[in-house]
Order: structure tokens, then sequence, then C-alpha cells
């Protein structure tokens, strides 16, 4: 008899979990969708040769690896070490990303699909981190990306699905972050880190986390002195509007890169304001980076404030997400929402409406096998009007049925005793408030039905 | 420079696909939602602990199982065999069903759950298998299982929640099949299988893949005698109305479990007519048996007539769910849908409504910079209608845009010049008819708008 649990930084996800990131998923879905972006799924397992070598050194020891079905020992080197091994036992590993996956797949169906071409995709992703508070080694991740393209009406449209998907959650205080790898380019050109670019930018990301002080010591045991990064602090630390820092960044960064970063921005942000009059919260934030290995040009990332959860979401374009399969030149912009930190944000603010429930909305109870029976047509009655509906399956005393009914947060109980049966009007009791009123199923049905057609509940 | 490819038995869902296995997946959930089932999601990976030895030996042998991260082999006996290797380095498997990963599930959470507990679950399931036609290595099951209870009413519901999805999906022409354990044991008892019962069951198991020759043959290898099989035939191709055939069960098989199991399909048979007046295709087929180790009561399974993909659907009722793992005396039943097979059947009848599509509902299409950022402000009044609609990212010629919007199943495209920027009446075309007409964005919003509200699409 063994004690069951779960693998760690693994979670189940029960009724009253599920319903709530089912509303989530099905706000950022419907955002997608209106946006005209198109489903994509792709399997769990990938070959390890898609997956190996696209997420730096760090990210291939975080491979979840599957091992070969069989004797998978066979032509495994006998007495070998872990690494010597692995190429012999195991060819697949689970999805670490979307975005590889979704890559692999442009360039496998490159034929097939008519360009610019808008996909979403919301499934897992396996990671085989530490497990701590806000980081699981299973993880859901909503990513909407345009390939083919590099018109910046892209990025423009990134920022308002942000906003789009932050409203409709009911997020009221957050902030879009953005800035632009030709920015940083300006930046390290001022600073004057030309050939050490990737030191400085490696420093950049780690700023949030790790602060200015250890910042600081590791730029200057890269051998940058300390007049550059007191300058460096100066640039990413700079304040005001949008508009006062990409003045100040079109004076001050020189480069053609930054030239070409300052008016993508500008570009991008007018586009947006033409489209939204509404302010959207988007502020140019020079320190953002994001991994810039993998990002060619504009960088997005989202903050709730004053949920210190980090960013609930992220993004940017690349410049050549296909070209490592075969299939150079491809353009693109995507952005991945992070459903669990997101459920994680909106349940510190309270944010999910009372009106969503994983529960029926009707038991029907009763007093005997009579009774019992009397209530099945009622409750084909009720179905066939879109009203989630359970008859209670034994015959048991009264309090046991309401009290099924409390603790499944079941909001109406129709009692059907002999009264009932003989004047085919029912007692339908209000859970949340305890009144109790006698009406023929034809009123219950007015009463409770939902709006929409019975095919999209849940 | 990689060739990209899957992993065999593996599959991407490009958005045509994707559309409609969502059309499945929600009319399924939806059919759960209404029958008072809560949804449950569990982790892909769950311990190695928790799946081995539930499935058979064959089971085991179709696991994929996870490497350990990190030094692997660390601890793995050196030249070892792979059996004698695997425990060492694996400790993780993905979900094989949804059962398992449910019965864990209610024994680690047994004491919050009210129980009779009615969940349900729609999610990918992996097994090692050959891959062949119609059977992938990573395929989708959508379950429904009620808990707690042994009412015959849950035997009933299913029946009618078969019906209801069958009905939604379109499918006309399909039967549902069902048995009893407790009548299996009648016919093993008649046919003098004392003692050999396990024995008759497999062979029956076997029956329809196998054909009735090699059953013959694997029988009287086991010690049955010719009069023995023949009657076995006899009894299991017996003809007739379920009444006939629960009528002579009656007569002919007079064990206690025969008798509790006639009983069983009479009830449960009746339940559903009083719920339901129309008649449910539901045949009593004593030959069914579905890996009869499992299941102890009522057992249940669904054909499409006439598309030989096999069943759709099966289940049953099974009496010691979760007694492996420490949890003793729960009854259970539950279905089982295969939504592979069902699209595939689906696809066979072209029984996908056409109205389901991934594409947006509107291009704009426009000549310069100047019309394209007329645009932009249209595009969001027709999606803060609720039309999914998309701008031409790119300056382009007319040709090229209309040819987008062809490819992409996009029925309308609203093209914008300068008669229409001076005016403020849109042209939008019809791209299925090629007709065009003028109009305001106002008429353009009443004549798209869908009829449920935005958040609601997809």
């Amino acid at each position: 008899m063994e004690k069951p649990s779960l693998p760690k930084g693994t979670r189940d996800f029960g009724p009253s979990e599920m319903i709530r990131r089912q509303f989530v998923f099905n706000t950022i879905k419907s955002v997608f969708r209106l946006f005209g972006f198109q489903p994509l799924e792709t399997p769990a397992m990938e070959n390890l040769s898609t997956l190996t070598g696209k997420y730096g050194d760090e990210g291939d020891q975080l491979l979840f690896k599957v091992l070969n079905s069989g004797d998978f020992m066979k032509d495994a080197p006998k007495g070998g070490s872990s690494k010597d091994i692995l190429p012999h036992i195991s060819e697949k590993g689970l999805r670490y990303d979307l975005t590889v996956p979704f890559a692999r797949y442009v360039a496998m169906n490159r034929h097939a699909i008519t360009f610019p071409f808008k996909r979403y995709q919301m499934q897992p992703v396996w990671r085989a981190d530490r497990p701590q508070k806000g980081r699981y080694r299973e993880f859901w991740q909503c990513d909407a990306d345009v390939v083919g393209t590099d018109s910046l009406l892209c990025e423009a449209e990134i920022l308002l699905m942000i906003r789009q998907v932050m409203n409709g959650l009911g997020f009221k205080d957050y902030t879009i972050r953005i800035n632009h790898r030709g920015i940083l380019s300006g930046i390290a050109e001022s600073v004057g880190a030309v050939g050490k670019e990737s030191h400085l930018f490696v420093a950049i990301d780690k700023l949030e986390k790790a602060g200015k002080e250890k910042v600081t010591a590791e730029l200057e045991e890269k051998g940058f002195s300390p007049e550059q990064v007191g300058w460096l602090f100066t640039l990413l630390e700079k304040k005001g509007s949008n508009e006062e820092k990409l003045a100040f960044a079109k004076k001050d960064f020189t480069a053609p890169a930054a030239e070409k970063g300052i008016a993508a921005m500008e570009e991008l942000l007018s586009m947006a304001a033409a489209y939204q009059a509404d302010q959207i919260p988007v502020f140019i934030d020079f320190s953002l980076a994001r991994g810039l290995s993998y990002y060619t040009g504009t960088i997005f990332e989202v903050v709730i404030n004053n949920v210190p959860i980090g960013s609930v979401s992220g993004g940017g374009r690349y410049d050549n997400l296909t070209g490592v399969f075969g299939m150079p030149g491809v353009s693109g912009v995507g952005i991945s929402f992070g459903v669990d930190r997101i459920c994680d944000a909106m349940e510190a603010l309270n944010l999910f409406p009372e009106t969503i429930t994983a529960a029926s909305t009707v038991l029907i109870a009763h007093f005997d096998n009579a009774s019992f029976r009397y209530g099945l047509p009622v409750l084909r009655v009720l179905r066939d009007s879109g009203i989630a509906a359970e008859l209670y399956p034994e015959i048991a005393k009264l309090k046991k049925q309401l009290d099924y009914a409390n603790k499944k947060h079941i909001p109406y109980v129709v009692v059907i005793g002999s009264d009932e049966m003989q004047s085919g009007n029912l007692a339908l009791k209000d859970m949340t408030t305890g009144t109790q009123e006698t009406i023929p199923v034809t009123e219950i049905v007015a009463k409770l039905a939902p709006n929409h057609a019975p095919d999209t509940i849940g």
C-alpha cells in the first residue's frame, strides 16, 4: 500500500482552481482570436535534436529527457558516464517553451503556411528547475507570435493585446515596460563598451534581481571603469516621460542601431495611440533586456504594480527564429503570458469574479424512490435549458442532500416531496439567502436559464 | 543545419485541425458541465510508483519514463542491464491514462472532497505503442467519473451524456453497447467455466479483433470442450431486443452475480427512459468485456456505425479504484471519450459545421500609409464589437492583400482608399460571393458582429 504523492514542482488543479484558470485561458484566447491569431498545438515530446542547444547550456541541463523504450541500454557504452550514455538512451525531451516548437512547425510547414502567419499556442512546458514559490516544473505559457513580416504594427498590436488581456482579467494597475535592442546598443556605445557588449548586457539583465551593487562589482571585474559604470547607471535610471526619454536617446545614442531603435519606438507608440485613444500604461525602460541573445528589436515585459511576483508577460522581436531549422530570414515578434503567475496575482488582488464557479446551478433533492423518479424528467428540462443540474443520486435524508449542495456551492436546490408531485409546483430553495418559493418548473427555468445557449457553457 | 522532424506517433495540430478539435472538446465539456461534472487537471508527469503495476505488464512496458535530472548514472549499477538500471535513473513517467491520476488525486485529497465527487478531465496521455493508422503515442482522453456512490443513476446518466455528446457532435448513427460483469459471470457459469473464468474473459475480450476462429482455438487450447465453446457462442451471439436478452438471461443465468447484473441493467435502462422519452440507441451485448480485470459492474462502449475505427468511447463501473492508494471501498463509474477517433469519424462523415473557422472575420486592406493609418481606429471599432479582425501589416498591392484573405479563408475584406477616407463610407467586400458594398463602419459592425459577447469568442 503506497502513500501517493506528486513529483516535486508539479501540481493538481482541482475544480475551484481549474475554473479560475479556465477564466484566464479563455480571456487570453478570446483576445488572441479577436486580433486574428490562430490556434496551434505541438506535441509534449520533441526530438532532443530539436530542443538541445536552443536555450544555452543551462537550458540544456533543465530539459526533461525521455528514456527510449525497450532495452534502452542495448547500445550504451558499458560503464560510461551520464554524459556518455545520454545520447544512447534518450532521443526525446519535453517541450521547454512554445517558441522552439513553433519555429520547428513553421520550418516544417513553410510551403503550406500563408505569411504573415499569426498563431497562438496555450500549453504546458516543463523545466527541471529547482522548485520554489511561484516556480514550477510544469507551468503554462500562452504565446502569440506573428512571423513573416517586420511591420511595426505587430509590435503595436502586442501593446494593444496586453492592454485588452489585462483589462479583461481586471488588472487596473500594471506597467508595460518596453525597450529596443538598438537602444541597448546605443547605451553600450555611449558607455564605451565596444567589444564588451555581451558582458554589459548580461549584467544589465541581472539588474532587477541582483541589484545595483552586485552588477557594479561584476562589471568592474569585467574591466569596466567606475566612471563607465557610473555613466551606465545614469543612463539606465533616466527618468521622465517616454517622449523625454526618446529625446534624450536621440541626442545621446548616435549608433545607427540606436537610431533605428528610437525610430521604431516612436512609430509603434504612435500606431498604438492611433488605434486606441485611451492611455496604455507603457513605459520605456532603458534597463529592460530579457535575455538579449534572443531578441533583435523591441523588447516587452509586463509587471503587476505592487504585486512582487516578477513579470507576468514578456516578449519581443527576433530576426532569425527558424534559421536553425534551415529557414533563414524569417522575422517575428511575440508575446508570452504566464498563466500561473497571472493566477497568483489575481488571487492576491482578489480579481476573480465571484460568478465563476465549477458548481452546478441546481441540485434536485428528494425523499424517496417516487420523488427521485419524479426528478428525472425535471432534470432533463433544466439541462435542456442550459442549466447545469444534478439529481442527488441516492435516497438520503434531506439534510445530507442540502449539505452536499452547500459544500459544493450549488446555489439552488429544488426539493421534490409528495406535495410537489401532487401540485406540479416545485420548491426552489435559494441556498445563499435561505428563502424558498414554490413555482412550476417553467418558472424555475425562466429564473435560472443562462443568457447564452447551452452549448457555450464552461 | 538540421532538418526538423516530429517524434514518431506524435502530431502538430495546425489552425484548421485545432478549431475542429476545440469544437469537439467544447461540445463534450459543455455536456459534462450540464451534468454537474467539475474540471480536474493533473500533471503530465507522475511518480513511477503511482503508474507502475496499474496497467499490467504490457502497460508497464508502454509507459514513457523520464530520466532523472543531473548525473543520473551516479547511483546506477555499472554495466547493469536496462532492467537493473531503470529504477536508479528514472523515477517519473508520463501519464498513461486519466483514471490512475484521478484515483491518486482522490486518495490524496479524500478529506477535502465532498462525495459523491463528479469530475471531468480532458488531457493528453502518452503510450509507447507502435504507431499505426489511428493509433498515436500522444492522444487525448476526455473522462467523466463519479466516485463515492453505487447509485445506478450514474450509469443511466452516462448513457444520457453519451447521447447528448453524440447529438451535439452531429452523429446520427451510432450504437451504445452495454453489458455487466455479473452477466459475464452468469455466462461463465452457464458454460461451465468455473475456475477458468479468467481464460474465458480474456478470450471474449479478443472476439471482435481476433475473430471467432482464433478465439475458439485459444479456448480449446485452454481445455474448453467444443460443446462448451459452441454453447458460449450461442450465448454471446444471442439476438433480440434488450428486453428479450434480459428475459433470456434471467431464465438461463442463475448465479447471484448474474441476477444482480440483470437487475442493474433493468434499473438503469428504466431510469434513462424516465429521463428521456426519446429512444437512446443502447443495445445489450453479452460479448462486451473491455478488459474485465478492471470493471466490476456495468460496461459501456460506443461505436459509430459504418465507420470502422473501433470504439470512440468506453467505460464502466469499478469497485475499488483507490484501494491501491490506501483508500478502499470507493465505488465509481466513468466514461472516456477518445477525441482523436471522434475527430477521424467526424471527418469521415463530414460532420464538422462549415461555420467553425480559425480565421478572422475581417481583413482591412489599404493602399498607402495614410489609408493604413486610417484603418487603425476602424480595426478597434470592429474588435470592440467582438469581430475578429486584422489590418494587413504592410503596405502592399491590393491583390496581395486579397490573396492573403483568400488563402486564410477570411470571409470579408474592408478596403480603405482615398474615396473611403473622404466619405467615411468603407468598401466591404464579401470574399465568398465577390460582391461589394460601400457602407459606414456602423453598418459593417451591425452586419458582422457575433450574437454572443466578445469575451465568449473561441
